[in-house]
């Protein structure tokens, strides 16, 4: 079987959600290339050696720019902070890589801009890790909705609830500072929910929405007494137009107590609905019109089937999936992409769309009142 | 329109419910005869004087058999404690008049059997009120099961849970003595259960079955320091085998904390399953084996459509109706069997097989390991 | 114990719950005054007939303003569609009535501010029927929002989803036509939504929405060839941010497939959180920041017991009660605001502030952006 | 830090899960010794090589002897069918290897009885695989009740339902044999929930029993014409009384349709109650009777939070994990019980007191009524 080398850059959180991916691959899955996990990146030598180690590594770097030199890497997979990733991709397809970049894309919509034009030159495959599309019950609304069943689409609504800042002594992490992060809950939540549109409902063509900051200090440090200003959104929500006539609402926030993760989302079609929560993934919530009208209900379907999108490669129905595994799903259907060299769904095109409403809602809440996307840059 | 005269005897929890029911039948169903509130009978004067007026019944009575006697009574409703219900139904049935009892139909067997017999030779329309039969949902399972929708039906379990007496401080009301309840949670809710599952699964063959008093001894009034024994079962628990093959569990109880009023049954046939839980009692879940693979899932029904049972008479879907409504579909069905002659269900040897199922268990948990009920007297 | 007479224009929907509403009151709850149902008035002398019999009404009229005349009439209930308010109102107020009105009180801002300003003058009692606020779990969170339990509130987040006129064929009906509805989903529906966040966050300060039609003509009449235009919204949705400093989402529609009532918010504060669903109208989610860390999670209150507002006059804990009761409530506080001089909320003003925020979503669709409700003029 | 080799006997579906956890295992987890994956063995050479690759062992063997052999191999883990344990287990022992087998342990209660014996006498480490112990979520329920936060236990009741057989085409497989799998849904998942019981409730000192098999033929393989017949129940389910005085009610069945994996129980206790549900194996509802009045409600806790047992290992809260991850849990307990040598529960004496109850069914379910399990014998 054919192998393509990984070089990965970062090791935190993703670091592990991608590497734990390419780990888990190929043993549930056949797939051609295998991922072999050549090299991890890292600044600190101490850090990277040890996530080497425990996240199963064969060697590790301290200069990107020495990981994506390396012949034996293919394939450059890029999970720092949002503000790094146009110099690390930009590097990647210089040097003739396929690249999968963490989402968003990059923290302005120029700097997208740059990486979907270098992407296209290069030639290479690159996609960006919106992973939610691969849990199973999003792939099958995805199918639903495909294959007419649900009608015409009316309705889009979407919420990304979460709780974790919600204490005003939580420190003021990168996460929280515009010039690292860009957004706060909108790019990187609501960039999930924006995503999962386009993937089920096609283009935006307009929005309107308000983004709020409800603590507006916090400490510098976890109990620290120095504070610094949170330059980012807590908070953010819009309206939007689909082009092909549907409407929908957005919400995006860190401020709603109890919601750990709370990425939901509901479509209604003339001819029935799905809904979805990711705190429930494993299950989709269908109706169709056309059921006995004495037995017409919302349907929790176990989507754990052997009839269900990536489903069968793991347990028999009923035994449940977690996060972890649509990332999983995101590395088998690249490996797919390498294979064919057709760059899998979604591209840095389908990112930029995503980051250029991004844009718009936040100039829109900047008083702009209804304002479109700029698709046109590309 | 015809007319028949109510005499309700009771005037606590279930007369309240009773009232209502003839109140506000006539307000969303056409009925005939419609039931005129006559007389509300109870022994303290001052209370049943009230009660006449707060209820709305056009007179009272402190002797059952003065109300019995009375002409503009065609159709006694009995509301009285377990212990008195042979009394009084005998003597209504002697006056040949129709009879509704509350269940249970007796707190004995053999008083049971008596009563099945009065009413045989009386002739007059008879039934006893296990209102739950009448929640829509529960006729829609109804529906399911007759029309063959859920195929062979295997299996049937239940559950009534409430946790009202769980403090041990709670006292020793007449619920908890065994010579005016007959018995406790069995006799209270499990017959609810046990009358259920004889409407949608049929006969019950045998039972094995425990009882369980948590707390024996209680205050005799509340906040009182003197104290008595409870005589009855706190909790109660059964398998049974039907007539048709298919098994069973059953259990009720008083001590299951958090669980306020949860009559709940689950029944899974060949072709599909229903779930209802009274709760929730607007909704039923149903599931059918043979929808599409992709898209199999128990169905959350919201049973307040036109097309289910009874609920067309009330509000718009989606408008839910409430606990009391069960009663108002009982009293409809009375009026239409008073007018063709024919006891609704469930009659008064209904009632006695519930019974016998009851006094099976009992039997059971008195060490007779699997017993059968004795259907054989009636 | 004191009357007072009751004169309902209108014998519809509406006028079904209203009457259910006065025929329960003094079977649940000692009010002073108990309404005494005069007379119903309709101008098809046949119906009205009929529907004083059916709903218990004394006697009937066919011209509201000889039941307006009527000594024995002290309140005026009005029902009618909404472009019949204003008039209706004005002479009932003239005349010295109290008045209880349906909502949305006008289908105009001018409408409304003449009512407003009527009312002060006639100095009777006046209240808008928004009665869902009366539900108890909607009590509930009232109760809890004012006791700080929930700390201070961030996040309103709404929807009110309806599905009844999804199939193309469904007739063009009053609703469906700007000059006897004023709106579509938005008053209708999206009105409730409304009240319920000015009940709970208080006022709103600006908005900015979208409308969409997406039937654009229909059958004149069920099954006819010949069609008219729907001149009003099927969905509408917009963004607001409360006085308070909150952050609120609403939508309306009724296109939404399978969701035959869901009339659902949510609140998030910094202590907590709640969660309502009309479709499960007894329980309300509660989530409390405060709670031991291990066990954290949003509880489902059965708001049923005798804790909790209105429920204790009904039945036991975990005995459900349905969608007419909130207007029971509604017209036990009304009885009280008569007994007191004291208009209950929501009064004409409350009205008329919903109103104006019905107007600003409107104009901010028409393309006005973010659109200040105007309060100024009352 | 120190290894331990593993040898592996089996390779289908529990082969998977197991590999799966000691591969994913020190990805996660520090542990000392961390496991080798060093051989998996099976008889059919073909199938174990292949398996061998694909799931990530260093080698592989056809005969157990061999395995059981090697110097390298430390710890044996057996997950062949249960007619198997009882000879590959008393081999490993005797050779002085820890040993860890799949459930049940043995078919027969002398068997199991045999094992225990041996496992003494070995001195080394054993357990058995009851996965479902190590889901956070029932961990979360064993913390409650252990703190006494549920007050004292009145109630357990467990179902497992599952519908995988329902088609009576589904043919012949060695789950429906007796001679080879000992029991039906009986042993294979009416064990697990007996194992929840003694593990949160503690000893079941009687039993009385069913068990019914609805398809006595099936065909021999898929498809084919000829059938066997099926010696083994469908379903089961008894009642229990457990040594504190709790009681209990269990259920298994393969013929519930619609539920895919429901393994799902309640406790109610003096204080509080807790109820879990593999299919959403992430949450547990908890209930507690201190809570205020007017805001009780059973809670559902997302028991993904570094709070939660196990759960801060893996991902942020609110990022679910899935079945497979019950394996990883169990095999890093198994690890620190090598290195203190103290034998993880559930060891081979808790197996053995389970497959005492399931004998003890068994046994009344043939005509026993109430029945003791045979605990003497060990």
């Amino acid at each position: 079987m054919a192998e393509i080398g990984v070089g990965l850059v970062g090791y935190k959180f993703m670091g592990r959600a991608h590497s734990n991916a390419y780990r888990q691959l190929p043993r549930f899955f056949d797939v051609d290339p295998a991922p072999r996990m050549a090299a991890i990146c890292g600044r600190d030598e101490a850090g990277v050696r040890e996530a080497a180690d425990t996240l199963g590594w064969e060697s590790y770097e301290t200069d990107y720019r020495e990981l994506i030199a390396r012949d034996d890497v293919g394939l450059v997979d890029v999970v720092t902070p949002g503000n790094t990733h146009r110099e690390i991709v930009l590097a990647a397809l210089e040097a003739g890589k396929h690249v999968i970049c963490e989402k968003p894309l990059a923290n302005t919509l120029a700097e997208a801009k740059e990486m979907v034009t270098a992407a296209r030159e290069s030639g290479t495959v690159n996609t960006v890790c919106f992973n939610y599309r691969r849990a199973p019950a999003v792939q099958l609304a995805k199918k639903l909705v495909d294959e007419g069943r649900l009608g015409t689409i009316r309705h889009w609504r979407a919420t990304y609830l979460q709780d974790f800042i919600m204490d005003s002594q939580f420190p003021l992490i990168w996460r929280l500072k515009k010039e690292l992060a860009g957004s706060g809950a909108l790019g990187d939540i609501g960039a999930h929910i924006i995503d999962l549109s386009q993937f089920l409902l096609g283009g935006i063509s307009e929005v309107v929405g308000m983004m709020e900051t409800f603590v507006k200090e916090r400490p510098l440090e976890e109990g620290g007494a120095e504070t610094g200003e949170v330059t980012v959104d807590d908070a953010a929500a819009f309206l939007a137009r689909f082009e092909s006539g549907a409407v929908g609402t957005f919400e995006a926030t860190r401020f709603a107590a109890g919601r750990r993760n709370k990425n939901a989302f509901e479509i209604n079609g003339s001819k029935g609905s799905v809904a979805f929560d990711l705190e429930r993934m494993n299950e989709l919530e269908v109706f169709f019109v056309d059921d006995a009208a004495d037995v017409q209900g919302f349907r929790t379907v176990n989507v754990t089937g052997p009839e269900h999108p990536y489903a069968g490669a793991w347990w028999p129905p009923g035994h449940i999936i977690g996060y972890e595994h649509t990332f999983v799903h995101t590395m088998k259907d690249l490996m797919y992409g390498i294979k064919t060299g057709r760059s899998p769904a979604p591209d840095f095109e389908d990112a930029y769309r995503c980051q250029a409403v991004l844009d718009a809602v936040e100039r829109s809440a900047g008083g702009g009142g209804w304002t479109r996307p700029e698709y046109g840059g590309i």
